[in-house]
C-alpha cells in the first residue's frame, strides 16, 4: 500500500523530552520533501486534537523555524496522556476523513503504540484507508526492539552530571549535609538510575546506591550501603528511581495519598522524602533529597549531541517509511558499531512493541554499592553526546 | 606591608558553587609564578583544618591537574559552615606559625569576610604578621561592593534554564500536570529566584510568579497569579526562593520541623511541597514541585563560560593583591562595559563587606507576573555566558 495523494497529521504523546520536538522537525521537513503536494497538520494535545477536530495546519514552517523547533524543549503540539475510548473512534475517523489524512505520525511510547495500533485497525474497520508510523521517544528508554529510545540519552545525561555535582557538594559540605537522596524518573525501568552510575570509579565515588524499579527495594541494605559511604568517607549519595517498591508495596505508601485527581488517580509522598526521614531518623545528620523533575526531562544545557542529531533522523525516516508504503511500523535504532560509534535505523512492527516494557537486563543492573558493569557504562557512553569535558582526568586532591 | 617570605594557605568555606574551584586553580597557578620560594597549603575543610591542623601541602599541582580541577564541581579542598569561637584561635594561630604561614586566603561569601577578619584581627593582637585575602563565591550574589560574585552567574544559567523547561514541559503536558513550583536557592536575596524570568517575554511565557524573600509572600496574591494563568494559559509556573516569608513566619512553619540536628538548627518542610499541597487543594487539579537543590550549584554542562573564567581570574588577581602588599581585602568585579561586557577586577575592604547582605534592589525585583525588568536582564544576560541555541528565535508553533 502506497498512498500518494492525501495528507499527514503528526501528534506528540505521553511524557516530554527535551528532543521529541527535535522528531517533529524532521518529520515535517522531510514531509515538506517527499509529500510536496501534501498538507501537514498537527494535533493538539495528541490524540485528543484529532478526536476534538484540533489539527491547524503546520505545512509552511521555514527552514529557519523547524530549526529553532529542534532545538525547543517540551511538546510544541502539546501532549496527551489520553487512552482511547470505543466512543472516540467516530470523531477521530471523521476529522482524518474531513482532511483526506492518509499517514498518522505519533511520536510516543509505549502506551503510544497501542493507541497507534488501535487506530489503524479502527480505520481499516471502517475501510478508511490509512498508514499509521508511530516513531520512538521516551527518557525512560523502555520501549522494545530498539538498542534505545531518543530522549534517553539527554536524560540520562541529566542524571549522569547531577549525581557527579551533588556528590561532590556533599563531600565538600561533610557534616553540614553529608547524605543526599536524588529521585529520579522512569517509570517502571531503571535505565535512567542506572545512568547515575557513570562518572563512579571507585567504591569513594558517588553513588554508593541506586534503587531501581526492578528489584525489590530493601530498606535495610538502602540503610547498610549509605551508612557504610558516610562512615568511610563522610558523605553518602543515593539514587532512586521514583517508582521503587518494596516487599510490602510502595515506599511511603502507608500514609494517605497527598493529592487525588478528578479522574481519581492517587498521588503519594515521594519517595525520596520517605528515604531521607528515614535516614536522619536512624543515623542523626541531615539528609538532603532533590528531586529535578521535569527539569531532567527538558534542560537544553544538557540535551546530547547524538540524542538530539538521531531524533531528527527518525523524524526523517518516518516519512521515507510512510512513502515506501509501510504500515503499523515504528523506526528502530540499530548500534552498528560500538566501537567507534556508529547506528542505523531500522523498523519494528507496532503489534511487537505495543505493551511491552523493556527492562533494565540483568547484565546493566546496579549492585548494592552504587556500580553498574563496564558493559553498560559502554552502552551509555555514545549516548550521551559530545564528552564533559576533562572528566577522564578527575583526580582526587585529598 | 609586604611579606617576601613564608607560605600560603588556601581554604574554601559555604555553600558550593560550580566555579569556586576555578578560583582555587587561579590561585595555586598564580601562588606557583609570583611565590616561587613558597610553600601552597590547602585547609581541609575550611577554618576547621587550620584549627585542627590539617593542611596539606598542595604546591606541585601540575599544569594538567589544575586544569582539571578548575572545571570540577564541589570544593576540591572541602568546605566549611564553622563559626569561629574564641577556644580556636590558639590552635589556629599555632598551625599558622608551625607552617611560617603569612598569606591566608579564603574562597567564600559573608560569614567567610566576617571569619577572615577575626582572624585578622587575632594575628595582630598576637603579634603574628599575616596577610588576609579573601576571595568572592557564591551563588547568591549577595555579597556587597562587586558587580556579582563568581558562582552566580552559573546557577543562574542553571535557574533560568530550569524555568524555561519546566514551562514548556507543563504547557505541553496540560491537564496531567498544569502547575509546577521550582523551589530555588538564594539565602535572604532573590537574585536567583529572578534569574528565572531571563526567557520571559509575553504573559503566556514562565514564569507566572517569582517569589523571593525581600518580598512579604502573600498567599493570596500568589494564588491569583497562579489560577490566571492556568486559566488563560492552561498552565503555571511559579519559582520561589526556598526561604520566602509570609507575615506571618515562613511558610509551612506552623508544623514541628522534619529534623533537628545537633547543634540544634530546625530543618521544616520546604515552601515548594507547601504551595503544592494549598494549589490542589484550591483548584483541584495536580501541581508538581521541583527542588533541584545542590545539582543548581553544581551541574557542568551548565556552568557559564564567563562565570568560569572570571572565578579564575579573581584567583590570579588575589595573588597579585597580596603580592603588593595587601591586607584585609577582597577583590571585586567591577563592569567597565555593558554594551560589549566586559569587566575588570578591583578590590574591597573586608571591613566593609563583612557581615553585609546585598538583597535584589526594587529595580530588579519580579512583579507579581513574574517579570523582571530590562535592567535587570540587561544585568543578568553577559553573566550567564556564551548564549544558549537559537533562545533568540523561540516562536510559538501554536
Amino acid at each position: 500500500m502506497t498512498i500518494s495523494s492525501g495528507n499527514i497529521l503528526l501528534v506528540q504523546s505521553g511524557g516530554c523530552t527535551p528532543v521529541m520536538n527535535s522528531t517533529l522537525a524532521g518529520l515535517i521537513k522531510n514531509g515538506q520533501t517527499l509529500y510536496p503536494q501534501s498538507r501537514i497538520y498537527g494535533g493538539i494535545h495528541g490524540i485528543e486534537g484529532i478526536i476534538d477536530g484540533k489539527i491547524p495546519d503546520i505545512t509552511e514552517l521555514s527552514n529557519s523555524q523547524l530549526k529553532s523547533l529542534s532545538k525547543m524543549p517540551g511538546a510544541a503540539l502539546r501532549s496527551s496522556r489520553h487512552k482511547l475510548l470505543p466512543n472516540d473512534i467516530g470523531p477521530l475517523l471523521n476529522t482524518l476523513r474531513a482532511h483526506d489524512i492518509r499517514i498518522l505520525h505519533t511520536i510516543g511510547g509505549n502506551d503510544s503504540a497501542v493507541t497507534g495500533l488501535r487506530v489503524s485497525e479502527a480505520a481499516q474497520e471502517d475501510k478508511y484507508e490509512l498508514q499509521v508510523i508511530n516513531l520512538p521517544k521516551t527518557i525512560d528508554n523502555d520501549i522494545v526492539l530498539t538498542d534505545h529510545s531518543p530522549g534517553y540519552g539527554s536524560a540520562a545525561r541529566f542524571i549522569s552530571q547531577a549525581t557527579f555535582g551533588i556528590g561532590k557538594d556533599a563531600e565538600a559540605m561533610g557534616i553540614n549535609s553529608p547524605i543526599c537522596i536524588l529521585e529520579v524518573m522512569g517509570r517502571d525501568s531503571g535505565w535512567l538510575a542506572a545512568a547515575s552510575s557513570f562518572y563512579k570509579k571507585t567504591d569513594h565515588d558517588a553513588p554508593h546506591f541506586i534503587g531501581i524499579p526492578e528489584v525489590i527495594f530493601s530498606e535495610e541494605h538502602f540503610m547498610i550501603s549509605i551508612e557504610s559511604a558516610y562512615r568511610n568517607y563522610g558523605y553518602a549519595i543515593a539514587v532512586v528511581s521514583e517508582k521503587i517498591r518494596s516487599a510490602e508495596g510502595n515506599l511511603g505508601r502507608d500514609n494517605p495519598p497527598t493529592f487525588t485527581d478528578n479522574f481519581g488517580h492517587n498521588y503519594f509522598e515521594s519517595p525520596g522524602k520517605y528515604l531521607s526521614d528515614l535516614v536522619e531518623k536512624r543515623l542523626g545528620v541531615r539528609c538532603r533529597w532533590e528531586k529535578p523533575g521535569t527539569i531532567q526531562r527538558s534542560f537544553m544545557d544538557a540535551v546530547s549531541t547524538t540524542d538530539r542529531e538521531e531524533a531528527y533522523q527518525i523524524g526523517r525516516k518516518a516519512v521515507e517509511m510512510a512513502r515506501s508504503g509501510m504500515n503499523d511500523v515504528i523506526p528502530t535504532l540499530i548500534r552498528s558499531s560500538n566501537q567507534k560509534y556508529e547506528y542505523s535505523i531500522g523498523s519494528a512492527s507496532l503489534k511487537d512493541v505495543a505493551g511491552e516494557i523493556r527492562y533494565l537486563p540483568e547484565k546493566y543492573r546496579p549492585d548494592e554499592q552504587g556500580y553498574t558493569s563496564d558493559s553498560f557504562k559502554s552502552y551509555l557512553r555514545p549516548l550521551l553526546g559530545n564528552p564533559i569535558h576533562d572528566t577522564d582526568s578527575i583526580f582526587h586532591l585529598l
